[in-house]
């Protein structure tokens, strides 16, 4: 028997205002595709507007088309808290995701509201732009053009792929607002998101404390055997790069096995000229790696590079191993840790400290400031499919958490 | 040391031929692309029919674009012995290939001319129209045609990639022929050809007397897995469908080993979504199976499947193997191959009799009039490529097997 949690936030309001954004870019199968910059992305910021407006907040929207709306302090000289996520969507993405974020900061306020709770610092919530990637690449382009990843010139002149301007679509919806309107100094930020893996799930937690951003190795692996006619040249004397890359993928899986908390996947595999009757002279394939201690994923790449070329060596065929990409794991704030820790502790919510495996806005936020974030259950560890759900108890706990940080962090003096 | 061998062909006479025709469509590494009813293609058949005309060749061109020039016999009721192949290439084709075997059977009028020889039977000599499938598909097009393996209308309707329609390039370039002109009804048909595989080379011998086309199996496998994010799902909850084809692939090559003159070889794969940080899907590939014996070659198929779709079970994923093609081994006619074998003997040239491992213009004839063929070494077992080459002692000895077959042929009663 679980006994009811008393929660300070009004559960029924917040699943309405999901639902309202679920009817803006509604799939058939009860997602939602709200791209970027689209018609449907307006909308949805239009509606999301009127919702920070009847809050009260104070709204404005930086030269990214990142929104603000902000709640006064007693003392507004002082940095806000920032809190908040992303409303757009992959092009079959879930009611939930970002959306979960952005909602419950704004469920957050309406409580502070509804309590007649006034804090220290200013709090602002946040609905950052074309975190997705979905559209426009890079992913959390928001955020890291914000947080000065990028280069804004870059930014505002990328394109999607039928060719329209990321800057040219901001005014067209009506969006690029001023450059002075970004909040590069917050006191700090807070994200609520779904867990978009089946952890928390699988180990009957409601709260995932994130500890941080789990780091990255992307190589890409090339072998060079020998093209031949599958007809006519005897199996010892061919070069076939389609078996040696089959025998090297196994291979890399193998190694995988031996190393706790290792993820590998090779996800893409190209094979040159891809013909039925033709030895394939060329396969090309991805190596993803992940593991939250960047020693060990380094020492990993290591072992899959030298055990890949001994075996290509063995083959006589040739191998280049290039690294495509690599990220250090980032690591949130332990003081932010420790009071979203508490107050699931106060509600005893059941939860778990854990690493991120996906990248989020919070991932460029913590580079300016000290930062965290929560994740509730993803059922089945769907996500960016029609089929994502998080229960509303997981939502009701993962908002009330949210609302405790920050109303803690809000009366906080320092971090 | 090698005693010289007394031939009634001239070598160096052949030798320019084929330079000649390697002038037309010639590649900066010494190669040729002279793809079917091109410019190209064009230039070579006027030069060609020019050299039939010079032999005193009765010429003629049928609906398909095939030419054919005619040496008669004694007594020219009878039907006649048929010699030839195809002078166009691969993009990227080498000198002699189905050249070859035109020019070779040209060399064979131009010897019996020569010595003053009245043959039984008249001699036809052929050049078939777009063997090599390069610009339309399918290859060995002139000759199915006239063996009415393909029918008439669609032939003439099918388009290039750019979209040009084989009628209309056959019209345009001035091949276009008539019905009644076509050989439908030869005494026989003889080809000679480059073996395209390193077998003749690495026996050592010089003359491949081939007795079939074999068979072969195309088989598409496709995987069903589960999509998911590689920074968010253990291990052990995904269903990896590349992990899973690595195995199934690496299982084939495995199986085959221990399969005498067994050839296996996966050259078309594919993934999806093919991302570099999703796990995949689905993974579908090619498998092209050969071997000379059609039962072994069966067996080895229905054991792949079994064993694949085992392994597929017990990794909780799904198979589906569809059928794509199978062709049975095409044998040749026992009396051209002794006739052949003979004339080998006979010069004292070393031969060995062995199976086609790739298709031939042979394969349809044989369909319509006993029919045999002819290699010759391909160094380094290389061709469809600019490197392809086969010396000038193995080209003479391989015409002068043809010259000696082709004058039994015509001069047989019966086969």
């Amino acid at each position: 028997m679980v006994k009811h949690q008393v929660t300070n936030i009004k559960l029924d309001r917040l699943m309405k205002t999901i639902q309202q954004s679920a009817e803006i870019g509604t799939l058939p199968n009860g997602g939602i595709c709200r791209l970027s910059l689209t018609d449907e992305d307006q909308k949805m910021r239009s509606l999301f507007l009127q919702w920070m407006k009847d809050c009260g907040l104070e709204t404005r929207v930086d030269d990214f088309g990142n929104m603000y709306g902000r709640r006064k302090g007693r003392n507004n000289e002082r940095a806000p808290v920032l809190a908040g996520s992303h409303l757009d969507t992959q092009p079959k993405g879930g009611k939930y995701d970002g959306v979960l974020g952005v909602l419950g900061a704004l469920e957050v306020i309406r409580t502070l509201n509804d309590l007649g709770i006034e804090t220290e610092r200013p709090i602002e919530i946040v609905n950052f732009t074309n975190e997705e990637g979905a559209r426009f690449q890079p992913a959390m382009l928001g955020s890291g053009a914000m947080a000065e990843i990028f280069n804004k010139q870059t930014i505002l002149n990328m394109k999607d792929q039928k060719g329209f301007i990321f800057g040219e679509e901001l005014e067209r919806i009506g969006y690029k607002g001023l450059k002075e309107n970004r909040q590069q100094d917050p006191f700090c930020f807070v994200e609520l998101h779904i867990e978009q893996g089946p952890v928390l799930e699988d180990r009957e937690k409601s709260i995932g404390v994130v500890t941080g951003i789990q780091g990255m190795s992307w190589l890409e692996a090339a072998i060079t055997g020998r093209t031949s006619h599958t007809g006519t040249t005897p199996m010892n004397r061919r070069k076939d790069a389609v078996l040696l890359a089959s025998k090297l993928i196994a291979k890399i899986y193998a190694l995988a096995e031996e190393i706790p908390d290792l993820l590998v996947a090779v996800g893409r595999i190209q094979a040159f000229p891809n013909v039925i009757n033709t030895v394939a002279d060329q396969v090309v394939f991805s190596i993803d790696i992940r593991h939250p201690d960047d020693h060990v994923r380094e020492r990993f790449e290591q072992q899959v590079k030298e055990s890949l070329s001994t075996m290509t060596l063995v083959e006589g065929m040739e191998l280049q191993i290039k690294d495509l990409d690599k990220i250090d794991t980032d690591s949130f704030s332990k003081e932010i840790i420790e009071v979203m820790e508490d107050a699931a502790e106060k509600h005893s919510f059941s939860y778990m400290r854990m690493l991120s495996g996906a990248g989020h806005d919070a991932k460029y936020l913590n580079r300016i400031t000290p930062t965290a974030m929560l994740f509730i259950p993803s059922i089945n560890g769907l996500s960016h499919c029609e089929e994502e759900f998080s229960t509303p108890e997981d939502i009701e706990k993962g908002v009330q958490v949210l609302f405790d940080t920050v109303l803690t962090l809000a009366n906080k003096e320092t971090l």
